[in-house]
């Protein structure tokens, strides 16, 4: 199982910004914990950040083929980019969707999601531990989903 | 650590009910999983089902001192009820909201979540396997935050 | 053929409330007449009431199996309850909505229905009388649709 | 008793158009059967289409002192007109609104009825077999309640 | 100067139709006085009635070159017709809107006008008499504005 | 017959401030027509202007007793104004409201009236011909409707 | 008189949940207290709580000919029951609603009430001291109302 | 303790306006009545009445230092002035609203309330009995949270 | 192949109406354009004009058998009629919806459009060009998908 | 150069009212360095201050032939004044729109300005820095936009 | 004539992803046969594909003196973009939108578009037709209204 | 102190865009006058110019540590990027938002700004001078807010 974690817009910057909302920890802290895991698990993961929109949706585009599965945290793209939303019901990829905070309790504009509706599932508000779940059930539902 | 695992409206019927939605897993089943997969982390999970909202409240207020943490399927309950939340963010138990399905793949009516809010996290989209990542997020989180 | 016919919150007290708007008879003396008309057209038809949204629900939920089609009068619930509507949709047992009054004259949150979508159809603004055509229209849609 | 039966829109073309919808008898033929059975209950009803919104309107103009009760299907124009509410509400001839589908399980506009609040009561859902049920119910309320 | 004055749906009821609304004089009275008026202000003036709404937009398209001026009670037309707007504001004729009842008085979907747009000015509150003042007013602005 | 002609803020400026909208001549000028036109008709009028919508509602507050009829411009609190709503609905003294220009034809937000509905009717777009129309329409109201 | 004091879902919670907005006494305690103040004032409490419903509803409906005045908490269903509003408005007793909090300063749901229509008044803010000031407002409107 | 209680535009007309609304005792009266009540809890109050919101913005500017508490009857001006809601929650005084009637009875605009987030509290619904309470509740708040 | 070509309310006076919108052709010119440009084609096509949104109506449900494809213009009735809509998507004969200017350069009611989602495609903005477009993309259309 | 400052409602309290949005320094402090640095620039300017929102109407529609621009603070009537706004479009005077606070930051009602339209531009956020700032952009406006 | 042809977000995946909505050609291809039918009507055009919103603007920005023409396909920036709407009003060459879809058909959110407006026409629906009607129509608007 | 000036999509046209909106001079002519500004301020500024939002975005997150505060025009971005307005209110650098033209009298989408609460401040309507007025009150902010 090869699997693409994808982090959107301002994400590189974790462990630096507002850190009582995301935490101190750096992104790369966290990819390292979220591939190893993937590891434990016998999968292969491989892990990309990008501010820039179209950038994420070439990388979506280009996962058909290369990647069993994808987990992404949208960031503020989520409630936003109907272009994410298009490249993920289109690369028949199946993808989870991650956010380390649990953004019902954040502004009104943050409670929609254009992106999750092309996604499996939603993991939010465990912080990066997010990754780790989002991991072990995108796993879980390739397994019992693939080839049907 | 004990947990208690609430059930809302129509979840009793899992099995019978629209499995191609839901599965044809009954709850029972699920959740002797769940009971299961709790003790393999060392805690005690509990879990109820109720058709009736105000019951379900009553529940959640009698969890203090009595629970460390909840995982809760409000199910029809989560797009009307701010009785729930109330009860949620009233009775200082932590816990996690999960759905069965991917609600913003269904009618706009269940994009939205009155209980969220008051929850730490969410977990959707993975069927029976939600509650299983639902409590190991909740067990990660109340190692990391209780006595915060 | 058997029906069962339920009554939402508020109905027990038909024939003391509101009578400009819902006319004088008890509940009681209403369902009479549709359990006997029900009897002449060669079916039995058992009816209950509740004030308690979860009852409704858990009432449908266990009605598969053991009755032909629901006529359900879901009052105030109409237009606050997902969980009925979960509970219609879900129970494989097709159901007609009455109400007494002809909603669309009143205050205009009556106006929209959660539950209709879950029903065969609708009928509303006879008063009583309307049990009695819902289920002389219930009783031909089985007639015609069962088995498809 | 004197009815008037008014079919809107589009339904002369009924048996030919959307048969999954609307099924495949014709319009004629419905018209039939519903005369037959208001013979049956001793009432002459008479019925006739259009697809003009302003004929519609001036039959029900024209109805005062000529029918005891009007049957209508406004079809489209359920949705869209004023005019044909303010003819409902103005001819003080009563009025019952039937729909051959159940309109709450289609498109988010077809909810809504500007005519509906101008008539006694609606019947939705049951085909052709509503037109008989509004025949029934129209008569039985015009026993009891004209002269009021 | 000649003068068309042009009556929407339902109002050949008048006199007939709601007369706590409308007053209990007919569209015939009503013109016979208003044609009287303009004949005072040495102005021809041309009534016409139709529910349909598409013979009204006929009739102003075919008001250019004929007629100096237009009064216009489109009735329910007024807050669903963008053809009847369209037919005023392509015609190259000033219109004058009327409407018998003060429409801000009534339901809330009768408080927008897609015509008033469309014309020189708008008379309503006042009965019959507003086509009067809507003649008078209209008289003295076309007076005051062509050629300009 | 005595009457009061009000006049919100911003008319004092009249034949300085926006001629294109609202044309060169000053209120002052307007209101000397407006006068001699009530007296032509055997009635006395007074007129006020003010800025201040409190003003406005206290001249409101007073007339009752001392005037027969109201014709008031709101001008801007139109639309902004629930309190003079209240002045006018509350005197008891019939009322119209005039504008000089369409408001329909400018932004949205003037499409909407407050005061509207606690008047007998309106007039507008005829420029300040409309305050002799309104003053027309207003002694004919008072005189087939006093004393009902 | 005889004084139904109803409380709705999470009040039996009182003390224990979110002292910063609720204040720390039970609602026991709370409720000794009114029923004390209401003796002083000749009058007979009763006082009752339910996080259900539909027990509300079945409370209310039955307190006709048993009680002279309801005072009711309803919180949480303040906001989502139409079933209580229809129950108030239904059983014929007079009601007052009450807020320990002031809602205006909560989050926007919170705004609008569904029940207040159905009662005579309201007081909210006041912490448990608006008990008091319910049962003496009522027991004043009782006094000034009753047999009219 | 000195309370100042501030009415606003129209109800320095109570007593002729709108009886059926507001009862027929005048403004004058209640005033006296409430003053009275005020010093026999040892509270000295003084009342004003202006139709000027600025008049009422400026009063309460100035009440800091020279009043302990507010009550205040905003009237058309609760739903429309963000001016009154900065004067109240900027002077440092406490405040506490006050209707005559329950609004949630009357048109919906009427049901939103810009000023009661800057208050304390709410009651409406009691007439002129409202300021008493109104006066009770606020004197105890006061003395159970000045200084805090 | 046959087409039908029918335009909407006010399109028979094209050349005269608003000709800075819409040109100065008259529509009899581009319909003997657009009919001579099917014919280099192969097709026969036929044009009709009608005010009446019925009789478009009953033109389009006369279609089935009698033509191949359908290109209307419904001009104002794209935006308001419900009727228009379900006579092309019942009556079995593919459609393309044209408009003269670009519908999202004027007002904002003129961005919707209720006909749309019943034909194959749109085209708008090219003045008299769009009919021959919208000809030549349907012939297309109809050799690649008759038969599917 | 003369221009005037203007001062809405609760600004006379600035140094006493909620100085943690709006600082410690009073009014007059403010304009006495806002006048200071205008001279500097040689401009004359005077100020006013007023809770009366038909007061600052006046004073705008003074201000033609008086002042060469205007600056304001129009407070809370910002977001409430359609009187403001058409005194401002309608005096021929150039205005800039000043705010202490940036206003996006509070509540969603204040994040709308209906004068803004009717101003060159606006400032907001830089405290009483802002004064300055908006008389030096709106010379430099001047100097370069007069006479064209 | 010289042409720019310019593709969305996702487009480069053509012909594998959602085949069921967008058919199985290629982009490259699609374009090759535009290229060649632009060549056939004696103009030069140049297509270009990017997921990034920036560089569409970018492009379009660039185009002002080398490019006759814009063909855009907006993709899912069609209902997001403010940039691109802002580009292609701004650069002074005009454009069409071409859509492969009907996007009325899908959901609402694409029902609306950002960059219509800022454009000449629009045609959709037309699968990869669309393109070559659009450069017809494009060349034609051209020819008729350069230099105007 | 530092400061750096960046300016969003299609900017970089300035001088040929629209110049009856935003004038004839070049971007990089104002930046230079900008830039030349500051250092009279003994500050240095550093300007940038993309028309993609993710670079923008990595622009600000790069800010931190290089710079003391940012001036930004964020163009069309203001109105849909979340993704900006996360970036400027995590980077923890201060910023001011500037537009060219006054938004408030352009298209309503262009009223709502998502960025200016993650601002200090905003100055718009001054053209190339509301630089200058940005860089002047952020300075002054950074004297006197820095250390706090």
């Amino acid at each position: 199982m090869k699997l693409l974690i994808l982090n959107g817009p301002n994400l590189g910057l974790l462990g630096t910004r507002e850190p009582e909302i995301y935490g101190s920890e750096t992104l790369a802290g966290m990819m390292a914990r979220a591939v190893a895991f993937a590891a434990s698990r016998n999968a292969e993961a491989e892990w990309r950040q990008s501010d820039i929109e179209g950038e994420l949706v070439a990388w979506i585009g280009g996962a058909r083929g290369a990647f069993d599965g994808i987990v992404i945290n949208p960031a503020a793209y989520t409630h936003t980019s109907v272009a994410l939303r298009d490249a993920l019901s289109g690369c028949g990829v199946p993808a989870v969707e991650v956010h380390l905070s649990n953004v019902h309790r954040r502004e009104p504009f943050r409670h929609t999601s254009l992106t999750a509706a092309a996604c499996v599932g939603q993991v939010m508000g465990f912080g990066a531990d997010g990754y780790r779940l989002a991991i072990e059930g995108l796993l879980n539902w390739l397994t019992n989903n693939r080839g049907k």
